[in-house]
C-alpha cells in the first residue's frame, strides 16, 4: 500500500476517482507499478484513502477498460503488459480564442468573400448542437448515406422549392462539404477530358479544379445578358458552368430570354440521334448567393424552368449561414442518377451526420428564414450606404453589380488602372480587389480589356464592414482616388 | 389597435416578445397589416397588452431586423414591402432519433466496417462542443485555412510522431473530410493519366476513384509480405498505393525488408537523370487502422523510415473515433508542397473549423488516448472471442488476418465456395462478407483464385458484435457450415 501514496485533493474540481485513476495510470506508465503487480483490493484501498469503495471501483474499472489493469476473478487486479498501449505526452492546451488569425495590415478590407458574423445566431446554433449530441442520438456517429441524411435532403428540397422554385426530390440531392467538393464529384462522374464551357471572368476555383483534373475548358464570350449561347453552340462543350442569378464576379443577372436559349441548347444532343450518353448536354447552375437580393423578388432558379432534365443545380450554406459551415448541396437531373450511382456514390459523405442534422434543425425550426431576412436587411443597408458613398466618384467611374450579392464593381473611366487604384487605396489603409484575377486566360483578359473592364475595375465587398466603417473608408477612398 | 388582437399566453414557454413578434409577422405575411401601415407606438401597445414597453420594443426590433417593419425616426414603425423577403412554410419537425435506419434483416452482422459506438465518449464530446460554440469563438465561423486549422495540424503532428513514428511538420499536413476526399485532392495534384500501382484485393473505393478520374491503375502482384517490388518495378507506375501496417482486406503486415525495398523503389527516378517532376515516384501509405493491434507494439509507419521524402501518409479519425466523424489527414513530402500549393490549395477546406477544433481538443485533453486504449481493449476481447470460436472450424478452413484490425479472414479448405458460405450463413440469420468483392479485375481474381483465396474466403468483422453475440452467432455458423 505504501506504493500508492496518493495525495487526494477533496477540494479539486477533478473527481476523486479520476485522481486515483490518474495516479495509478502514471505509476504504471513510469514503472512504479510493474507488469503483473497485484493491486490492493478496492476495500483495502478505500479504507486506506478514506474514500468510498465505489470511488475506488470506478477508478479500477476505468483502468481495466483502458487496458492498464486486468481483473482476475477471485484474485484481484493486476498490472497489464504495457506493450501496445498508446501513451501520449500531454500537450499544453491552447485556448481556441487564442488562435484568432492575425489582424489585417489594412484598416478597411472590402473583401468580396466577407460574411457578417455578428448576426450569426450563436444561441440557436449552440442549443441545436447540444440537443443533437444527446446519448440517444449516438447512431449519428455511424457512417451515413453518401448522398447525405434523408431528413436534411428532404428539408433542402422543401426549401429550394419554396425559396428558389427548384424542382427537387430528396432522392436527387447530394450533400457535400462545399461547392469545390461537389464539382470534384461531378468530375468523377463525367471523367477527365470533358469539354466544359465557362465564362471569363468567373469563379476561378471552379476553373482551376476542372483544369487540374484534365478537363477541356472552353471560354465562351459574355454580353450584358451573360454567356452567349450562339458562341456556346460553337464550342462542342458538353457542360456549361453558369451563375444565372448573379454572375460572379460581374453581378450580371441572366434575363429570362437568355435562360430559355441556354435551356434549349442543353435540351439538344451534341450529336443528333446519338445514343452515347457523352452526347448529352448539361448546365451546371451555381446559385451561390441567390439569397441576397435587395430590389424586387429573388429570381427563380434556372433549374425551375428546365423541362428537359438537363440542369445540375448547386447551392451552399457557406454563404448564407457562415463560411466555415462546409455544407453545400446539388440537385442532379433524374437522367444523371445512374451515372452518379455508378461513378460517385461510393465516395463517402464528406459532412458529419451531426452537422447535417444541425442544418436540418436550423431550417426546420425557422431559424434559417429569420437569419436570412436579418442578413438581407443588414447587407441591404450596407449596400445602400456604399452605393450612396460611391456617388462621389461619378465623374471618374461607373458602378455595376448593384442590388444583389455582397459586392459592387467600380470601373474607372478616367484612365486609372486597377493596379493603380489598388495601390492608392492601400496607401490609405484600404484593401480593394482587382477584377483581373477572375479572368481565365491572357487572351480573354485582352478581349475583356477591349470591353474596358479587366484592366480598370475593382471589387468592393461590403458584407464585412459596418455602415459606419463604410462611411469612414469612403473618405479614405476619396483621398486615394479623387485627390 | 383592434387589428392587433393578440392572445398572449403568460404560461407559455414561448417568451411574450416572441408571441408578439410571431403574431405581427403573421399579420404582415397574410396581408392583415398591409404595406405602409403604421403600427401603434410601443407605449400604446404595451398598455393595451398589459406588458412592459421593453417587451414590445424587443418584438419590434426583431421585426425591424428581419425586414418586416421599418422604424422611421419621430414617426414610428411602418410595415415594409414584403417583396424579396424569404417566407418559408414551417415543416413538421422530425426528431433525430426517429431517423435511425431500419434494422437489418440479419440477426448478426459481421460487417468489416463496424465500429463499436457504445464506447464513444459522448459526455466529453458534448462538453468540448459546448465550450467551442461560445460566442467568443465566433471567428471559428469564418473561412479557415484550406490545409486545416494550424492548431489541429500541430496536434496531429505531435500525435503521429508519438504514436506512429511519422515525421510531420504541421506545414506539411492537409486536413480533409475523409480519405476519399484526400485521394481526390491527390488526383487533382497529379492530374489524370497518372500511373498508379495497386494491390488486388485492396480498398476498392480508392481504385474506383483513381479509375473514374482517368488514371491508369496497374495491378501489382502480392505475396505474403505485401506488394511485390520486383513486379512494381516493371509497371512504370509513378505512385504506389499500399497499406503496410495492415493491408485491407488481407490483413498482411509488411515486414521491414519489404518496406525498405519499397522505399528504395520510390527514391529512384522513373527516368534516370530526368528533371521532369513526373519522373518522381511516390508511395501513398494508407494507415487506416493502425491504432488497433493486439499483440506486440504497433508497427511504426513506413513514412518514419523514409529518408528520400517520397511517402504521402494518410490517416483518419473515422476509424478510431467514429465513422461519421469525417476528418482525415495527410502528410505530404516536402518536395510535393509546391505542387500542392499550385494545384490543390485553392480547394477550400472540407471540414468545419468547429469540428477541427473539437478533434484538436479531444486529442490535447487526453480523451483520444483514453478512447483508443479502451477501444483496443474492447476489440481485443472480441478478436480473442472470435478466434477461440473459430477453432471449431479448423478441419474445414484456415484463419488469417489475426492480431490487428477489426476483422478476420476465413478460407475454406473443404471445397466450400464463398458464395455457398455466405448463403448458408444467411439462412441462419448471419451476414458474412465475401473477399471476392475486393479484387479489382476478373484477371486478378483468377490469379488469386489459383492462390486459393478469392473464391472461398469470407470476412468476419467483429467490431460491432459483443462477445456474447460472437458466441451466439458462432453457434449458428456451426449449424451453417459444419452440419
Amino acid at each position: 500500500m505504501n506504493d500508492l501514496a496518493i495525495n487526494l485533493n477533496v477540494h479539486s474540481q477533478t473527481p476523486l476517482y479520476e485522481q486515483i485513476y490518474s495516479y495509478i495510470k502514471n505509476e504504471i506508465q513510469t514503472g512504479g507499478l510493474p507488469f503483473r503487480e497485484r493491486l490492493p483490493s478496492s476495500r483495502k484501498l478505500a479504507d486506506y484513502l478514506q474514500v468510498s469503495r465505489t470511488t475506488v471501483n470506478q477508478a479500477y474499472d476505468q483502468l481495466v477498460s483502458e487496458g492498464y489493469l486486468e481483473a482476475v476473478p477471485q484474485k484481484g487486479y493486476f498490472v497489464c503488459d504495457l506493450e501496445g498501449l498508446i501513451q501520449l505526452q500531454p500537450k499544453p492546451v491552447m485556448q481556441a480564442s487564442e488562435c484568432d488569425p492575425a489582424e489585417s495590415a489594412y484598416t478597411y478590407d472590402f473583401s468580396p468573400h466577407g460574411v457578417d458574423l455578428n448576426s450569426f445566431p450563436h444561441n440557436a446554433w449552440r442549443k441545436l448542437s447540444k440537443d443533437l449530441l444527446m446519448e440517444e442520438n449516438k447512431y449519428l456517429f455511424r457512417l451515413g448515406d453518401p448522398q447525405g441524411e434523408p431528413q436534411l435532403r428532404s428539408t433542402i428540397a422543401t426549401y429550394l422549392h419554396q425559396a428558389r422554385g427548384v424542382n427537387a426530390q430528396p432522392e436527387r440531392i447530394v450533400v457535400g462539404a462545399g461547392n469545390d467538393f461537389l464539382l470534384l464529384l461531378l468530375c468523377s462522374m463525367f471523367g477527365s477530358g470533358t469539354k466544359i464551357a465557362m465564362e471569363s471572368p468567373t469563379y476561378r476555383k471552379a476553373y482551376d479544379l476542372f483544369h487540374n483534373l484534365s478537363n477541356d475548358v472552353r471560354i465562351v464570350e459574355m454580353d450584358e445578358s451573360g454567356m452567349r449561347v450562339d458562341e456556346l453552340e460553337k464550342t462542342d462543350a458538353q457542360l456549361a458552368y453558369v451563375m444565372p442569378s448573379h454572375q460572379y464576379p460581374l453581378g450580371t443577372v441572366m434575363p429570362l430570354k437568355r435562360r430559355m436559349q441556354l435551356l434549349a441548347w442543353a435540351a439538344d444532343e451534341r450529336k443528333r440521334g446519338s445514343k452515347d450518353p457523352g452526347s448529352e448536354r448539361y448546365i451546371i447552375e451555381d446559385d451561390y448567393d441567390s439569397e441576397f437580393r435587395y430590389k424586387g423578388k429573388p429570381i427563380p432558379a434556372l433549374q425551375g424552368y428546365d423541362r428537359a432534365d438537363r440542369v445540375i443545380y448547386i447551392g451552399t450554406f457557406s454563404r448564407s449561414i457562415a463560411p466555415s459551415i462546409r455544407v453545400s448541396y446539388m440537385v442532379l437531373p433524374q437522367r444523371l442518377m445512374g451515372l452518379y450511382q455508378s461513378r460517385a456514390r461510393n465516395i463517402s459523405s464528406t459532412v458529419s451526420r451531426v452537422d447535417q442534422m444541425l442544418i436540418a434543425g436550423f431550417l426546420n425550426q425557422g431559424y434559417y428564414e429569420r437569419h436570412l431576412n436579418r442578413m438581407r436587411s443588414v447587407y441591404r443597408n450596407r449596400h445602400d450606404a456604399l452605393l450612396e458613398e460611391l456617388r462621389a466618384f461619378r465623374s471618374i467611374c461607373r458602378v455595376s453589380g448593384e442590388n444583389a450579392g455582397v459586392h459592387l464593381l467600380l470601373t474607372f473611366t478616367n484612365g486609372m488602372t486597377e493596379e493603380e487604384a489598388i495601390r492608392r487605396a492601400a496607401e490609405q489603409g484600404v484593401l480593394v480587389y482587382g477584377l483581373s484575377d477572375y479572368y481565365l486566360t491572357q487572351d480573354a483578359r485582352q478581349y475583356a480589356g477591349k470591353s474596358n473592364m479587366a484592366q480598370n475595375t475593382v471589387l468592393l465587398g461590403f458584407a464585412n464592414l459596418t455602415e459606419q466603417e463604410i462611411h469612414e473608408s469612403a473618405g479614405r477612398l476619396r483621398s486615394a482616388w479623387l485627390a
